[in-house]
Parts: structure tokens; sequence; C-alpha cells
């Protein structure tokens, strides 16, 4: 068996109730390394390609990756995937904490649930075995409710369980999936899926260890981390993902007002040091991770109150909704969090709805007789929360996404919804950074923000995007607002590699260079792996990934970036500048080049099937 | 100044006898890193694309690479270069001993000579100094006799001369550049183009040395090599490079008389192991390498008395002057091996212009007054090779190597030429190791062995061409005898990497796995570099190679395999085997597409440009 991997993947049809239990070889968890691999292996491999996202023969799977579980900071991650809801392609979503760890634990690498229950069920894994239980009793309820209902049937405090809410339970497009409450896979609408099937929760418990090939391999990097803590974390720690608003705010990146303004006037007020200084009441970390980034909060009066059980809000959701719908209240955006937490709502879906809403208001595209939809009002945003999880009213035609919304709504507001594929887009500016706004058109899940290359990480040779670059032949910074030749070369490379701790379980946010990451998936497997064979990894997952967003009907025209990207910034740092339309297109069919797709059909060429050693996926 | 380089390359105009000096910027050192790197660079930029080889506009050039004289077993290798006469394309060659370091010791990383001397003349560089100064008195003198004589005339004994031979002043067109007598520049008939610049000799010296940036690493690879000298080295340090001809043999891939079989009858008696328990008297080293491969070898009475100062002959040799002319006598090839180094030619081209003559000869589409035109007969090889060097009689004809000597006496004749692109075929048998076959095909020198990937070497999970495959992702052996896609997937990764080498300066007989190798890269420069980084830098050199090529007028119809073989065996243990014409057609084409060139025109895409950031080379 390699270390890092179980070696078996458990499946189960809940159509027909069964369970059963697959052994992967080593050559394909090297091939496919794990999470997207894994992912976009089965789903290209198995599904139909016209499956109904929220039919039953849609596959939704959890997979770690090697490095999942494993003790070294940034291994509390893993994955979700199915075809999304919201794209009607490929869809995958990762989230942290110890579920993932703790899967391993009971012994698999991967859970692949297929069919549908006939009525409401949730699954009990531990130590190899799974059972299917009845879950007509939590049907409703909050997540937070679920965890202790289920701690209490186990009776057994240390299961881990990942879970819809009510938004699943209801189809809403981006509902999300929660694991123990506070750690979420919430992009692609997998929380619908999974309420799709009727199952609401997967409780998890294992006592087997993780076992890794080099030990004291991975004991230097660690001690390397912590000997380097202090200037490598602290500012993650201090102030959570949120601790960049400051400095966004400044450069004019700020996403505001669904995206009109690249700059909010209370972004201090709703800033991860804010968020410190305030209602900061402990940092929560994942499995084995000494950054602890993530935030607690508690708000115990007042009309905003918070229970820390949820944990707090990251920088998407501050940003989702906050300055995204105007709402510069910190207390009201903890609250929207909560909110979306114990409904189990995507907070970048679900602020980008709202915010939608909001600026279809403004411009009299949108009534509505139970909100006032102005940007600012928070009460406004809470309110189009909880209609959104339970469809009720407006919250019905939001819970199908921007891009469906609009088309209800015409064309004019057709302009004004932020989403590439379906899926909305995220916190991050491509005015600002214009190699992003490439990100966002060719991500296969559609807009995502684990393809956010930092263009302006890498305009100096001082910044540590360019430093780490380098590894990879990266040789001369590069303009922020550059869409050349050489951005494109750059986008590439670092897509490829970004995707990665997508396939091996491993946070995006931990300061190890790209030769540290190699030498994590070394010492864990005891492979000799290389970057060479780990970029190899990741080109085959997007290869796989484009071909099964072809076959289920996605082409070229579907990687587009928003109208409103295009348009310059009327006010703020960034004041007149936009995404150029014409380098864009040329930097967008440069990358299918250099990809090795099609640029008019998409398809990957027909060499890369050899290359990649997919010929299977031809 | 990046460490292992000294940033300066030395130019010098021989027809208007002007010597200046450039310095190198980081970035462009790191993009092209040395060896092949900064020959196809210069050859491409500068050179008129049609420039006459044997002409003053050619380029000829000394390159070492960042390895080059670093305090590491491998690192005594540097590359000439320059457009083939053999070929009409980018022609550079590799050589061993001491020169590469001196030159850096002296100050250079490289040296670049154009024009043509008005009379013979030799250079002497010394600590960043360079003079042009009178070979009249040189000219038609033994490569030892000139080699004595530079060194008397300086003073110093210290001082590392590369020379051409009687060979190279006669432009025979594959006249090779020794160094100390010893040391082999072999393809391409470099020897010819400095001929041609009435260039005899170029003796350096220098006293700087080779800083590297991670001494404490280096060290620590170095003891690694120590430690496991006896495990790694000993059958490279007894046998030489020609230890291997009994189990080619055994295996039916010994090339013999002309390459019409792949066993040799005599094969024991002209063997590594023959020649250690006979003529060697003593093993040769090149700068820093404990593996002391090289041969020296005396015979103090016969007929075939041979010197030591010219070293011993390697497996190329043993075989082109042996068995591929039906020699099965040590004595004979070693003093044929003499022959070549005193008058520079290489014994490659060498043996196969006499083995082609030899068949011509059998066949009757040949006769001489002068010799006896049967394989088998050491006396031919002797007198032909001193015909060859002087060009005498049929000696004429023969030295403008076989594609031109066929050319010249037929249709029939030409199905007996080994050669590709005018160069003749080396001694490892495709019919043995089939990927081989696309190597001799595609390589941008013609038929060339630093392309020879050794398919025996991945047909087991215990082989260590296999096990080392495993770091670029090649997760299965593959037969010997398949061209799979497969196979070239794994060809073409083997050879971005076996490029590697000759870019950095690096001897690849060196047992140092592919990790080891960039550690190498990386403790010399300082360079955080990956294999990714490096494998793009090889497939960067590719791309400018073929591109030099095309422009200089070669085109796909260039990249073919003799017939010969594509007919089987009649006897030997590869009996009826044979390279598959289908299967080869299929490779190569395949080949072409995951190098990213177009099949009929053989153009590199234009995305290609960008991604290798070569975008002047378009």
């Amino acid at each position: 068996m390699t270390m890092g991997y179980t070696g078996r993947i458990l499946r189960i049809d809940l159509s027909r109730r069964e369970i059963w239990q697959e052994e992967t070889d080593e050559v394909f968890r090297r091939r496919y390394l794990g999470g997207w691999g894994f992912i976009a292996y089965y789903l290209l491999k198995e599904m139909p390609p016209d499956a109904d996202p929220l039919g039953p023969e849609n596959l939704l799977i959890f997979a770690t990756g090697p490095v999942t579980g494993a003790p070294i900071s940034g291994s509390g991650r893993h994955t979700v995937g199915a075809k999304s809801p919201l794209t009607g392609g490929f869809g995958a979503s990762e989230a942290g904490g110890f579920w993932g760890t703790e899967l391993k634990r009971a012994g698999f690498d991967a859970l692949i649930i297929q069919g549908k229950a006939s009525s409401p069920v949730y699954l009990w894994i531990h130590d190899g075995e799974a059972e299917i239980r009845d879950a007509k009793h939590l049907w409703g309820k909050t997540t937070a409710e679920v965890q202790d209902f289920i701690v209490r049937e186990l009776g057994d405090e240390k299961v881990r369980i990942a879970q819809i809410g009510p938004a699943g339970e209801n189809l809403v497009r981006y509902a999300c999936i929660t694991h123990d409450l506070r750690h979420f896979a919430g992009r692609c609408g997998l929380g619908a899926v999974m309420g799709s099937k009727n199952l609401r929760a997967i409780a998890v418990r294992g006592s087997k260890r993780v076992e890794v090939a080099d030990p004291e391999k991975l004991a230097s990097i660690r001690r390397w981390l912590s000997e380097n803590d202090e200037a490598l974390l602290a500012g993650l720690r201090y102030g959570g993902t949120a601790g960049g608003v400051p400095y966004l705010n400044a450069s004019g990146g700020m996403p505001t007002r669904n995206f009109l303004q690249g700059h909010f006037e209370y972004a201090e007020e709703i800033s991860g040091q804010k968020m410190a200084e305030t209602i900061l009441v402990d940092r929560g970390s994942c499995y084995a991770c000494i950054a602890r980034c993530k935030r607690v909060v508690e708000i115990s009066e007042g009309p905003y109150r918070v229970d820390p059980a949820y944990g707090g809000p990251e920088y998407e959701t501050v940003a989702a909704l906050g300055s995204l719908c105007g709402v510069g209240n910190l207390h009201a955006i903890a609250k929207a969090n909560e909110l979306c937490a114990a409904y189990g709502l995507d907070t970048i879906s679900a602020g980008v709805a709202i915010a939608f809403a909001l600026e279809c208001g403004e411009k009299g595209l949108l009534e509505s007789g139970e909100v006032e939809l102005r940007f600012g009002n928070p009460d406004t945003v809470l309110k189009l929360l909880e209609k959104i999880a339970f469809r009720q009213g407006l919250g019905d035609l939001l819970a199908e996404g921007v891009k469906r919304a609009a088309a209800c709504l015409g064309a004019k507001a057709q302009k004004l919804a932020p989403e590439v594929k379906g899926q909305e887009i995220p916190m991050h500016e491509p005015r600002f950074k214009h190699g992003l706004g490439l990100g966002y058109a060719v991500s296969p899940t559609g807009a995502d923000h684990i393809h956010n290359i930092h263009d302006d990480a890498y305009v100096k040779e001082t910044r540590s995007g360019f430093k780490r670059a380098r590894a990879l032949g990266i040789l001369e910074p590069l303009p922020r607002n550059d869409l050349s030749p050489r951005k494109v070369r750059l986008f590439v490379y670092e897509l490829l590699w970004r995707t990665l701790p997508n396939m091996l379980g491993l946070c995006i946010f931990l300061p190890y260079d790209k030769h540290q990451v190699r030498d994590i998936v070394q010492a864990v497997t005891g492979w000799d792996v290389s970057i060479w064979e780990l970029m190899k990894a990741s080109q085959r997952v997007h290869t796989l990934a484009r071909v099964f967003n072809l076959k289920a009907g996605l082409s070229p025209a579907d990687d587009y970036l928003p109208e409103r990207f295009f348009q310059p910034f009327t006010d703020g740092p960034l004041a007149g500048e936009a995404v150029n339309r014409e380098a864009f297109h040329k930097a967008l069919n440069l990358f299918y080049r250099m990809m090795g797709w099609d640029p008019q059909t998409g398809m990957p060429a027909e060499h890369l099937f050899d290359e990649l050693d997919i010929s299977w996926a031809r």
C-alpha cells in the first residue's frame, strides 16, 4: 500500500441501498493523486454526460488526497465533487477541518455516492464499515441541531459530520456542504446534489493512523514552519483571510456594490483586523495546522447575536455579504455568515445573488414587497438569506443563481449578473488582477477563486508569488494589468500548480514553496515525484474536466467574462481601468493553445490523451 | 554573478582579427543554461540560415554549462557547435576532459569564433585575455605533435588544447575536435568547420576557481557517490564504455557488418573486458570525476603498435571500427583508434563510411585498386583511415560522408548508407531498441546517440532506466520493441531529459537520478530550479534547433530512418525482427504533435514560442 493512502474507495448506491468497496492500484493513485483527480476520473468514466445534476445518476464524491491527514500543517483538506447544478459541468469544492482526515482514518480515500434515497437518510462510516441510517427526523433542521442530534445518537463526541442544511434540502443551486459546522465545501452547489439524494449528513469516525513514508522528512518541514511561524503565519493568524481587506481596498480591488466599484468606504470596518479587535473570541484550526487562520466570533447582544458554534466569516464572506451588498456593519455580516452556515448556503453565491438583486432593485429591474432592494441595508441581506434558503418569494428566484434569475428578469438584468458558466463570481476583481479574469473564464467549475492568480504577486522580484514562480522558469516579473503572452504563460503554469493542492489535500494558504510541496508529497507517499510529474498530473485533470464539460454540453462559448469587467471603474484607485477586451480574447485563445486544446471546439488535441496517459478518456 | 558561470563570452572574428567580450545577464543564463542552449541561441540569432558550413559565416561555438568545472564527478563536459557540414543543420557535439573547465577558469563560459583566418592560426586564451597566434608551422602535423609544440611554445605544461588534425585541415566532413589528445567532440564534422577557418588549435589556461553557491550540498552528493562507488561505478570503470559489448551481443543489438547483422562472432574478443585483460595500461578520467571510465591502451610490439598518449577506444569506436567492419582484432581496432585521434577523425562516421564501402565492395558497387573491399580485413580499415584523413583516392570520396558518397555511387549504394540527414548512424541498433530509431530520425543533429533512449532499460520495474523515469510520471514499464503512443511519450520525456546534460555540462554516464541532477544545478547556481524548468529549457533548445534546421532548408522529410532497419535480421538473437514501418511513421507523427510541431511543415506552433519564452525566434 502506498503510504498516505488507504487504497480503498467506499461506494454507496442510495437507490438500491448497496454499499461496497473498491481497491485502487498504485498506478491509479499516482496518476490521479486524489481530490480533483479522483473526481474527474469517476465523473467522466462512470456518469452519463447528460445526467441531471439533481437526479439520481449524478455521483457525489468526497475525495481526500495523499497529504490529507498527514502530520503537517495544511493537510486538513479534502474535495467534494459532482456535476454542478449551477454550471451543468464539472463541479468541485474544497473544505478544511477534520472530516477528510477522519474519512481516511476510517479506512477510505474517497466516498462515491450514487442514486437517491427514498426518504431522508444519513451515512455512518466507521473503521471500514458503513451504514445508511434514517434521517427523517433531521430534515428541516439547522446544521447545529443536526450536528448535536447525530453526535448524541451515535454516542460519540468525536464523530465528524459533513452535512447539508435546509438550503440543500430545498435544492438551492448554491447550497453548500458544511463539515462540523465550520468548514465548507461552498462552491458549485454540491449541497443541492446531496439534498437531491435525500442525504442529509455523513458521519465519520476512524481509529487508523495515516501512515507516512518518511516521517523524518515531514518533521523537518514541520520544524521549518514552526521556526518561521511568526514571520510566515502571523498575518494570516491575526487577520484571518480577511486580513487583506485594507490592502485590497487601497489598491482598488475590493469588490463593492455588485462589482460596480473596487473601493468600499467602510472597508476598515469589515476588515480582519477589525474583527480581531472586536468580535473575535477564538481562532480555529484544521487538522494538524499551526496557522489558526479560521475565525470564531461571538456577539451576545444587540440585533445581530451570533453563536460561536459556527465559527466566523472568511474574507470571501466579508466581501460577498458586506462590501458587495454595500454593507459596512461587521456584526450584520457575522450574522449573515451564521445564517449561511446554519442553512447551508454558499456565502459567495448567496452574497452575489443578493447584490445582483439589490442592483436590479436600484435600477428598477426588480421589485419586492418583502424587502428594500437597495445597497447598504443589512436587514435586507439577512431577510433574503432566509428567503433563499427556504425558497420563499423572491428567494425562490434567487435560489436558482444569478444566471437563471437574470434570464427570468430579462436582458437588462442579464448584463448585471456576475457569473461565469452559471457560477457566481467570487471576491477578486479582474480589473485589479487581469490574469484572474482569464481564470474565471476558463475554470472548469465556472468562476472560481482557486484559479485566482494574484497578478499583483508577480510584479516585483521581491514578491512571494514571483519568487515561487521562478521554480517553474518564470524569470521576469510581470505587470498586474497585463494579458500579454508572457502573462498567459505565467497563468497556465500557475493554474496548473494551483490546482495541485486540490488533488493532494493540501491547503493553498500555507507558505510552502513549490519544492516543499513536492517534498511533502514525496515524504508522505514515498514516491520520487518531481514538479514535472505534478504539473503534468494537474494538466491531466484539467484535460479530463474539460472533456467532461464538453460531453456535458459546454463549449468555448461558456468561457467568458461578464461584460462589467470590460467597463472601466468610474471611481476609486483604479478609476478608468478595465480588462482590455481584445487582449482578453487573444489571451483566451493562447491559453487554449498552451493547454493543447482547440480554440474553436475546446477539444483537447488527440496527442494530449497519449501524452497524459488518458487514452481511455477520448 | 550567478555561481557556476563567469558571465562572459569571448568573441573572435578571425577574418578581421578582432577579439571582444560580451556579458550575459542572469535571465539569459537561466533561460538557455549553456552548451546546446547557448549554441542554438547564437546560431539562430546571428547566422544567416543559408551560410555555408565551411564558409566564414559559420559560427564555431565552444560552450560550457553551469556544471562544467564544478567539483563533482561528471562536470568535465563542454559542447562544441556550429552549422554541420554533414547535415547542413544544427551541429553540436560534446567532449569530456579538462578543456571546458579550463575555459571557465580562464574567465569565459563560451567562445564564439567567426570568419576565417587568412593563414593557419591558433588561439591562446589565458585569464581573461586572448590572442591569435600563427600556426603555419603546425599545419599537417598529427595532433600529438601539435600538442607538444604548443605546450613548448607557451612554456606551460598545464595548458589545455583543443585542436583539429589533418582530417580537419583537409575538410573531411566528419573531422572531429580533440581535446588534450583524448577527449573528442566527435560528431557533426565540427573539426572541418574549424579547419575551414584555418584554426588549428585553441590553447587555454586559467587560474580562477569555478565558484558554487552551495558547496556543502554539492559535497553531500559527492559523498553519496563515493560511498556507493563500487556498486555504481565499478562496471564502467572496469569495462569502460565497451563493457556492455557482451550484453549487447547476446541481445542481438551489436552493430555488425554495416548493420547487416546484430551479432558478432568475435564480440568477446573486442569487449571492454578483453581490453582490460590485455592492452589496458591505465584508466583515464575527466575533471573531478571518480568514474575513471576512459581507457589508456598501449601496444608496444607487433604490427599494431599503439601510443598511450592517445588514450584508448570507447565503445562506439570498438563497434564502428570493429564489428561494423567485421574486424575482431582488438589490437587493430586500438590502432585504428589511434589513427583517428592522430588525424582528427570521428571514429563513428569513419567506421560507418568504411563499413559502407566494404559492403559496396562485397556487392560489386564499388571497386578499389588500393585496398581489399571485404569485411574483416583490419588492414583495409587502417589504410582507408589514412586515405580519408588525407583525402587520397577512395578516401576522398568517403571523406564526404556516406550520404554524399552513396549519391555518387548510385541508387543501389544509397540503400546501403546508414545515415540520417547525412550524419552516420552510431553504434546502437534500432531493431534492438525501437525508440532509438525514432531518436535517430528526429535528432536535430542527424543520427546521434545522445538521443539513445535505451528501450531495454525500461522493460522492468527493477531496471534503472525505468526507476529513474518514474520521476517524470512514467508509471509502467514498456516493451523494448514497442512504438506505441506510450513509448512515444516515454521517448519525448526522456529525450528532453537526456538533452539536459549537453546544456548543463554534465556527463550522461554518471548514475545521478533526476532529482540529483536538479540538486546539482541548484547547488552550483543557487537557482531554485525544478525538473519542470529543466525539461522546459530542453524543449526550448529543441524548438530553437528545429527552427534553425527549417530555416537552413531541412524539413520533416529529413526525419527518416534508413531502409535497412525496416528489414528483418536474417540471423542472430533478433532474427526476424525489424522496425515496424507503420508504427514508426505513426510514432513520428505523434512525436511532432507532442513536441508542439506541425507534422507536415515541421514548424513549431505559434503558441510554443510564447510558452517557451522565445518569441524572438519566430
